[in-house]
């Protein structure tokens, strides 16, 4: 490999993994995150220092359908060929599934308009092997419709203060809900939602939050109440990691 | 617990497993087996031996969503109890779905009346990690509509030596399929097979089979091939183990 005398091209690519063995996206010294790992097999193949840009962080645990990231990297003849050795360079739990060529200016994170996350429920007395890494468990039945109750509520440009995990640094905490959706088929229930933009454990606070409701223990009106008061304290707890998955990034 | 002292009931129970970490179905020495797990874990509550038996073995690597097993326990008071007591003495990889007393001439192997497998086909470029482990994968696109008229010159009552593993000891190579079908859905294609009975590998022989027809490599007449000439060196390779699941056994 010559890399080092080629032009380099920027590429846009999306990504896949199951973060069950990761902390999470963001590069981390001595954590193995999915950032860290992608960028190793990159710099592995373009001798070279990569730089790997992704639409957003996901936390430790929490998977990806459709990560979108960018990098720059020495020209190839072939992108077939590229993602080929890419993946080939990847553990089996993480997965470049397209590769296309960005224009320069692309940004996976500045460039995105908005994103959709699924947060995957097992409602039922025992959970499935094969869902067991990517769903929350809920044993009893859950109300699911006082939780589309609560979900509705979302909806909207809010102040989503009252959802955020405790240490925020944004400068505003103001968010546009555009879809907030529940569903149910058989045992599983998918929460689905979709917004300019998140915040630090928004998904997962609003999912524990439905969780409650569906429990009995909170009204869909809880949900008005911790927008307006703002307070996070009365959101319900942070639902497990492993229910979480990005799903969509457009740009 | 006074184990011991109790009357036994004879109990059924469906049984799911990913099969990736273990070396099959039934109990070998040295090896970790999904009955050996069973057993244990049955044995450690149970404080006595305990005898598992399975509807039929599942090689190294194949799953069940579907796999019924009976076993004599002694007496509980709760079914929902002993259920939750027993998952919580497994992995997370193998969990006893349902729980329900047998009638005591039951026997999970000698009364199984037909079986479903499943084969799952990831037929794309790159496989996504949620299937890494439960699909076997084809990279170039595969002749849907030949695969389907191979698939269907399997149903009837026929002599399937020539789709069975070279070392067999049963007394008759002759089985029924009353279901052998095929559908796509975006990436991912499923053969769903359905017999009294099945011979060891012979749905991993039948998929690799269909596999080699959706290449163009074999056409829907070698299926009839391998059948009259009951010749095992005739039919496609062995497909992958990680494809293939039993789905469903019924009584």
């Amino acid at each position: 490999m010559e890399a080092e005398e080629k032009s380099r091209q920027k590429y846009r690519a999306r990504v896949q993994y199951l973060g069950t063995r990761y902390s999470g996206w963001q590069i981390q010294r001595n954590q193995t995150t999915i950032q860290g790992v992608l960028t190793e097999a990159l710099e592995r193949l373009a001798k070279q220092p990569v730089s790997v840009v992704g639409s957003g962080r996901t936390d430790a645990g929490v998977h990806a359908r459709g990560q979108v990231c960018h990098f720059l990297f020495p020209d190839r003849p072939t992108i077939p060929d590229l993602l080929k050795a890419i993946n080939a360079n990847l553990p089996w739990d993480i997965r470049l599934m397209d590769l296309r060529p960005a224009p320069d200016g692309f940004h996976a994170q500045k460039w995105a308009r908005k994103k959709r996350y699924d947060y995957l429920i097992f409602n039922g007395p025992v959970v499935s092997p094969f869902l067991y890494h990517i769903a929350c468990h809920v044993r009893r039945p859950l109300d699911l419709a006082a939780m589309q109750e609560g979900a509705a509520r979302l909806v909207g440009k809010h102040d989503f203060l009252g959802f955020a995990a405790a240490s925020l640094s944004v400068k505003t905490t103001e968010r546009t809900i555009f879809r907030s959706e529940l569903t149910r088929k058989g045992t599983r229930i998918r929460y689905r939602v979709e917004a300019g933009g998140f915040l630090h454990h928004m998904v997962r606070n609003i999912a524990g939050t439905l969780i409650e409701i569906g429990r009995g223990r909170m009204t869909p009106d809880h949900v008005s109440l911790v927008l307006e008061r703002r307070d996070r304290t009365l959101a319900g707890p942070t639902a497990d990691a492993r229910g979480l998955c990005l799903q969509k990034v457009w740009y």
